[in-house]
């Protein structure tokens, strides 16, 4: 095979595994700094939800929150697809990549149920599906470098 | 007047005058914090938009922060209601509190419609109008403490 039949047969058998494209030639810091974004936002939103279930904060914000967190659950997803080791994810995130997309897949569908069951339900129907749906620690432990 | 009615006089006077009120006997640290997840996150988010406008992020993700900002900046509407100086904000907020208001109702119209437009023609679309409806800058130099 000459390299471009080479590549192209790598791509496909990427493309059947389900395995993450790094077709863009992004920059690694540029990729990485998108994800602290986004892992930040889904951070700051989890935290200011737990105030206003606390009593800390507006309650009439908390189906705000889970609404953020359901999209950004979402941007999630696309932002870890491009394979570039580093800033605190650790490489099992693209060596296991199959069990962690499956999980930020899980992750995005679960809070937007539970946003749904907020907006229609207020937090005395969503409050019983927050544990399952903010899986933050369990992935965490998992793909996440020790601080 | 007794005490009470002097209360119920200024309350009154208070909500005529659309001023925040401060019935709720909240810790300041939790106010601050909270007022802070919120910041943040709009800090994030317009930061990660701009990488997916600029080619360093996923344009795929665009809409999804644009969606996100238009959340956040109705939580922050709400978060800074309370009278509690510091954590960065100047005590203009209050002391000015009808025009810091305007100022946060804008915003969070402007997203909010920044996010149909993103949502109905994409990027295209929505970009002549980022400028005029992310006002960040206008109300930090106003408002916020200099770092």
């Amino acid at each position: 095979m000459n390299r471009l039949s080479q590549f192209a047969a790598s791509l496909a058998v990427a493309v059947l595994a389900g395995l993450p494209l790094a077709a863009q030639a992004s920059d690694p810091t540029d990729v990485i700094d998108y994800r602290k974004h986004i892992m930040k936002t889904l951070g700051e939103q989890s935290a200011a939800m737990q105030a206003t279930l606390q009593g800390k904060a507006p309650a009439e914000n908390f189906v705000l929150h889970t609404q953020v967190l359901a999209v950004a659950a979402s941007q999630a997803l696309v932002a870890f697809k491009e394979k570039v080791e580093g800033g605190g994810s650790k490489p099992d995130v693209w060596a296991k990549w199959p069990d962690f997309e499956k999980r930020m897949k899980e992750l995005a569908a679960n809070t937007a149920d539970l946003a749904k069951t907020a907006k229609e339900g207020g937090a005395a129907a969503a409050q019983p599906k927050l544990a399952s749906a903010l899986t933050c620690k369990g992935c965490h432990d998992l793909y996440r470098e020790k601080k």
